[in-house]
């Protein structure tokens, strides 16, 4: 099984399959930590969303909207996770999940659970930004020589592989563009082709767009709200990262994500907290 | 006081001022319902952040974001609001609140709460869109010709003035102009100015950006996200709502707002329903 996929895999600690409320259990790999043991937001989305579904009961439906709050960063080892089924619906479903470690509430997010195919949509193609291919926003990458600081990639680099679009790649060398957007591609370690509990992990995989603003220290998420569009093409991912306006602490920032057909299959947003110098 | 100062406020039902949970009554009144008595989605996300705030004990704080599920649509009349304090902390507090009426929850609704400024931005402004005054759009709309099927305004009315950009209102007598995209300047009765509270009332107010697309029935807002970015100055607000792709039976829209001085003072996102013809 794919790192990706036994990560978000939560087994229930109940067999109250007909309860609305219910308790699962989890473990948080080292693969899906970045830096001091702190899992990654974006995985535990994916974690919350996948037994969020299992919750609901519905398997053949997936996550189409997901907002969390980030409360506390929890780090590798066991958690557990409390669902609770607001609506079971035709259209849509909607479920309360929550990860608790230690006591402590770490995430709490809520789902809309519904169908979603590949079919084109109705109404309202948005095209994908013009940028390298993967292969030469790779190559260029491999080419970089990493600014100070660099001590070699997080863990879960194990699970996905990012290439920058070198036009937006300034920030890791020390010299921002300004204009506050970072472009790149991303594929799952394997080729692991990508399904909707993979762009829930995808919205929140980029570093802050303010990156390409101002160098400044990490830009923690406070609330990240993701809707799932489509069921993506396999292939490679192409994320765009846009920043807001940075005032009284905060910034907004919206992640916008291509299959390999040029689909939007995801939209994201995310308020961060952030210290500018 | 104010129509919408009176209906967002929500009385506690306990004296557990310590616990993180609490419980409180408010009253929805009919002068914030639309049709056949069910209350408006933007006037709900006010009355849970305002009780929220409250909740969290920061009066002197504001909601910097709100994600609120809507489940089912609540009626006029006496409803239990349920708040849990997540966590209280320097940059920002986080809270869960839920609306129930009859034991069944139709809104839940998860808030940071931070300190908000009017200060300008230290990066990023967005400008508004070019759009005729607001005692221009006015006129045109006074001028204009009801569509069939117009039964006069709803009971929300009293507490909001709307008034579109002619070249976006083309909907209101069955022309949409297929971009997908509404503009308009609102201001509350009596010239309230406006406050973070009303601004989660505001990315709300508009008829869906569908509307602009086609004429279909309502558009059930499933999942909503606002962040206030700002202390709006007195005065109008300009409103562009957008509607992203629709596709599955889902459509994603986006509504920005802007004070009387051009400063984008909220941003938000929501998933909604829709059945295209």
């Amino acid at each position: 099984m794919h790192l990706f996929d036994e990560a978000t895999l939560a087994v229930a600690a109940d067999d109250a399959v007909e309860s609305p409320t219910r308790t699962w259990e989890a473990d948080l790999p080292r693969s899906m930590s970045i830096v001091d043991d702190h899992v990654h937001g974006g995985f535990m989305l994916a974690l919350l969303g996948r037994t969020g579904v299992a919750a609901v009961g519905q398997d053949e439906r997936e996550v189409v909207s997901a907002s969390a709050t980030y409360v506390k960063a929890p780090v590798v080892g066991r958690a557990t996770i409390e669902t609770e089924v607001l609506r079971r619906g035709r259209t849509a479903s909607q479920v309360r999940t929550r990860l608790v470690q230690d006591r402590a509430t770490c995430v709490e997010a809520l789902l809309t659970v519904g169908t979603l195919t590949d079919a084109p949509p109705q109404w309202g193609e948005v095209p994908p930004p013009e940028m390298p291919s993967f292969a030469d926003c790779r190559e260029a990458m491999r080419a970089a020589t990493p600014g100070p600081g660099w001590d070699g990639p997080p863990p879960m680099a194990q699970t996905v592989t990012m290439a920058f679009d070198p036009a937006t790649a300034g920030f890791a060398a020390g010299r921002p563009s300004g204009a506050g957007e970072l472009r790149a591609w991303i594929e799952m370690a394997g080729g692991r082709a990508p399904d909707p509990l993979a762009l829930l992990f995808a919205v929140d995989v980029l570093p802050p767009a303010t990156f390409d603003v101002a160098i400044t220290g990490w830009v923690p998420t406070l609330s990240l709200t993701a809707y799932v569009r489509a069921l993506p093409a396999p292939g490679p991912l192409r994320l765009r990262m846009r920043a807001g306006p940075i005032a009284d602490g905060f910034v907004d920032e919206t992640c916008e994500v291509w299959d390999s057909t040029d689909r939007l299959v995801a939209i994201a947003t995310q308020l961060a907290a952030i210290r500018m110098g």
